[in-house]
């Protein structure tokens, strides 16, 4: 029996989503707390995707096999009381054996928290403290020049080799909330370290050390060299996956 | 010189505010950074009062006297590079040698936060993690029970002796955003555990196992066990603190 399971977990003690050896993934807990469930039987799962070191989750997803027979509510229930409290199984369905938590995710969301204000050590895990004041303006003039289809090679390491860079941004905008930046992405995908690196460069415009007529340049040139910084990881959440 | 500091803490990880051999405190890593701003002199901090262990301050004051001769702006940033990054230092002033930073508090505010929805584990060290909805309107209609001068010994350990538990409560009320609830409590000054057992016996009234006209009768007794659970500390803040 093939399951989707929606979960949300705090990045900051992981390395990361996938498997390493010897380092505390997300991907390795989900897989332990499963092979319990599943009698004993080792157990893959399948992410809507890969997060870095020390980026949240609010509601990712995954699917995975089953060869016991158990109801959602009682799967829900068993994963959370053998996961770590750093990861919650937010829901879990029975879904078709042709279900794919990668190659049939429709749109992903990403939000970045950045706070402008002063240093706030109960968020310093949970937001990127800036604590400078941006010209937010022009960053929301900025964004708009990733919305559409592109090709981001700019956006993402040089040593990071696949077919295809092009992505589509269905769209993108920010927020201010008191102090806090709120940046949010929606795409059909998004490359190795493209929100940070975007984010990164948006915040260069903020401090108008980088100018955003060039970012349509920037695209062309497909090299991360002409780009900018990586922003922080601790202010990335995956906030929704769709299907 | 006597300086008056206002900062902020996560309480995550430290054994609450006062110093206690061989456990990690907010008052030893204060008094750890100014001896060695003020050339190696072993330095008393005064706070506005103490917090318990996991217990946060968005704006916490306290007092000291430093031999040494600093401006306010160079004190704030030596005791920043000096501090870990869970203590931070929003401004220091210079002040009368008369000030006290206990005696002289005017208010005090105290914030909590209670998350009614689903388990977040981004938060779980930053709210309570209750997860289950209260009936929120009964709550709000208790609260003002609390409201101005009593003896509040039935809200503090009977152990905890001193010569008058009487306290008023300027200001407290209720607020609701999204799924998370919100008390704040206003006060000349608070007794030890008051505000998490005022907040336990809430929850209580909001779980409809308390009433809420049994408050009076409670403050009149003067005897903790008539009240009813301590809520959990890592939803407290002290928000403010006013001369």
């Amino acid at each position: 029996m093939r399951y989707l399971i929606y979960y949300s977990y705090d990045g900051k003690d992981f390395n990361g989503y996938q498997k390493q050896n010897g380092l505390r993934t997300i991907q390795e807990e989900l897989e332990k707390a499963l092979k319990f469930i599943n009698a004993g039987v080792d157990t893959v799962v399948t992410a809507s995707g890969r997060t870095d070191k020390g980026v949240h989750a609010n509601l990712a997803a995954a699917h995975f096999d089953l060869s016991v027979d158990i109801t959602e509510y009682k799967l829900k229930r068993a994963l959370n009381s053998n996961l770590p409290d750093d990861i919650h199984v937010i829901s879990a369905q029975m879904v078709d054996n042709q279900f794919h938590a990668r190659y049939m995710v429709k749109e992903k969301e990403y939000k970045y928290y950045l706070n402008m204000g002063e240093y706030n050590p109960t968020r310093r895990f949970y937001e990127y403290q800036y604590c400078k004041m941006l010209d937010v303006q022009e960053i929301e003039n900025a964004i708009k020049y990733f919305k559409g289809e592109h090709n981001f090679k700019s956006f993402t390491p040089n040593k990071d080799r696949r077919n295809n860079y092009v992505r589509t941004i269905n769209d993108c905008y920010i927020e201010v909330i008191g102090n806090t930046l709120i940046f949010t992405f929606r795409g059909n995908g998004f490359l190795k370290y493209q929100i940070r690196n975007m984010v990164g460069y948006l915040i260069r415009v903020g401090e108008h050390k980088k100018r955003k007529e060039d970012i349509p340049k920037i695209l062309e040139k497909k090299d991360r060299k002409c780009a900018s910084i990586t922003a922080h990881p601790e202010g990335l959440y995956l906030n929704k996956v769709v299907y």
